[in-house]
């Protein structure tokens, strides 16, 4: 069946499943070795705890530290995360070489059954490998500090919401792909864009855009062609893959890129997951957080401007457009407003007006007074005059 | 900024807004003629009430009866309908001709605003045009039953979450787009699918799946070109775009679609909303509906086999597999047994089974068992077989 599966695959997949089954099964190396030669399996993993998460001020990333943690199959309270361990590094490399592409909720099912054994007192027991996917998901995540390989390498697909339109090619797969010739439609992005090689770029900027309708909105009316824009969507929180692929044209394109999104706390940490990474996944931001990404807006002074500024909207549109924050948003705000990276004079700026307005406004709220005042004032006004927050 | 801004935009869209600005205007022609006769102005609409809901046994759809309602501007009861009726048609009528492109959520802001008027004391009043989104919505809906028009062809727009990947050649907007050269990514589906050609087509059926991520693992596997598919996903509930896309699949293309969910009361109501329609959209039945879709699985006896039926799982796979169904899970089981389109033979033993076993299982059970098994053995036998519900 390999084979046979084979012909239907990319090349370019051919060769990524080659080279994550090799480092998956060196990182191991040590672990069959010391089984071999009679002495103690252990593992030393990077710790994935809040107190060894780093924001790294200069990089502006969030970060794994060095601590780290041993985890030893003699162990009576290890034995059970190390048998979890083993097994779930078993399911990925059988994968790898059987071309297959799990998901995480697959590899949740393929490791899921009851193991049997004989206590100390020789009394049959049973006992599940994992009850639940948190579980599951964590011994993955322990998998890629230990080996170092991203579950994207690994070959590990995901539903995926990002899309992208621009005037760009792309490769993918065996396939050239032209961004900006997708007519009213767009391209949904890869779960592994890693694997996306860049051919050409003709634009200047990255707008990533929250909210797919508004994403829509400005595709069909022509933005990205008339500005010079890749023009992306992230339908929500960024995945993993989203995240990646605007790093990357960032990193390697060299363009600015500009989040939008609405005037609210939820809006606020989109963009900061975007820039800094996400707590929970700190040991990847290294690879998926763009710390040059830049917040375009719609921020609190363009809904009541500042010195030296004039609001956007009168005072007409903000009775009618601005929804009141509920206490959810509030109690948001005043976390974010302690987090490091939110401590800049900006960002204190912005998150004590809402406080004090107690107001939020959505981006519909802008295509509301008409997409061509989002689309020809807003948008090309905001970039040009650098009003954006970092 | 009209002429301008109509350089970046397809020129099939400027089609068919002028199109549908005319249509518009025609609706509300006699409107006009009565205020400028002097005589009582009122529209005469079709009524979208349960009681007007009616499931077509024979076409196996479900529409909008023949009942109508008339709403009058006189009328106090009624002021407040007519007056929204009216602002809402012509906010659309002015995005049609300002080349916009709103969404529901933005028909909703351009339109609230507060109207001052006195009372029949002479005091003055103060009354919001609609306050919630729920307002506005139910407006716009009056608006496409009484005009004909869906909103789609008045160029409305929203978010969209459909995929699609096969061996195809479509045209949207201006460009040609071949959905078999897509590499890793797809093709995400426009938000106007009545605006794409099909040009030409290589495939025998449509296999369209509820989730996102066993779409991915079906495309990178290459199903859509072993088994000459076009490989469709909703990612969930599927949105108006995609239902009227696979519509259009089977009515033009003659290809037969598949619906593979999980085996649940959700995933039953999927296939439904694809296949008959959804209650509160039965207007709209007639143009998104599939009514010849075949839920091919995951089914009861997939899982627990039949007479003569082997089951696709060992005992060991249900006993790792099987999710205990929850009691909203029950409850909507039973609702969907008194459905009308749910009352086939084996329909009803389907659900039957299912609130004997209280038992669901994902789709990601049968991948967690082996991709090559969904997409070598589980759908190749399947569909072979003719192993569908309808």
């Amino acid at each position: 069946m390999s084979v046979e599966s084979k012909k239907f695959m990319s090349s370019v997949d051919v060769k990524a499943r080659k080279l994550a089954a090799e480092k998956l099964a060196k990182a191991f190396e040590k672990v069959v070795e010391a089984i071999l030669n009679g002495e103690e399996p252990k593992l030393v993993i990077p710790k994935r705890t809040l107190s060894n998460t780093i924001y790294d001020k200069e990089r502006g990333l969030l970060l794994l530290g060095s601590a780290t943690f041993e985890r030893s199959f003699l162990d009576v309270r290890e034995a059970r995360k190390f048998m979890q361990t083993a097994l779930m590094a078993k399911i990925i490399y059988e994968a790898l070489i059987n071309n297959e592409y799990p998901t995480i909720r697959d590899l949740y099912y393929r490791g899921k059954h009851s193991i049997r054994y004989r206590d100390h007192k020789g009394r049959t027991e049973e006992e599940n490998t994992w009850d639940e996917q948190k579980e599951s998901d964590a011994v993955l995540r322990d998998i890629e500090v230990y080996t170092g390989l991203l579950r994207e390498e690994m070959l590990i697909l995901s539903k995926e919401k990002g899309k992208v339109v621009g005037d760009m090619r792309i490769r993918s797969g065996d396939d050239v792909i032209d961004l900006s010739k997708m007519g009213h439609g767009a391209y949904a992005i890869e779960p592994t864009p890693d694997l996306i090689e860049f051919i050409d770029v003709n634009a200047e900027f990255v707008l990533v855009v929250e909210k797919d309708a508004v994403f829509q909105q400005l595709h069909r009316a022509g933005f990205w062609r008339k500005y010079k824009a890749i023009l992306v969507t992230s339908a929500g929180q960024p995945d993993r893959a989203t995240r990646r692929f605007v790093r990357r044209l960032n990193e390697e394109l060299n363009l600015p890129v500009y989040i939008l999104t609405d005037a609210d706390p939820y809006g606020w940490y989109i963009y900061s997951v975007f820039r800094i990474g996400s707590i929970t996944l700190s040991y990847e931001s290294e690879r998926l957080a763009t710390p040059k990404a830049k917040f375009l807006g719609v921020s609190m002074t363009d809904i009541f401007g500042d010195k030296g500024k004039k609001p956007y909207l009168t005072e007409e549109e903000r009775k009618n457009f601005i929804i009141k924050a509920k206490k959810a948003d509030i109690k948001r705000a005043q976390e974010l407003l302690n987090y490091e990276w939110f401590k800049t004079e900006k960002w204190q700026k912005e998150i004590n007006i809402f406080l004090q307005k107690q107001s939020k406004l959505e981006i519909e709220a802008l295509t509301g007074k008409g997409l061509y005042f989002l689309m020809d004032t807003y948008l090309p006004t905001k970039i040009q005059t650098q009003d954006f927050i970092e």
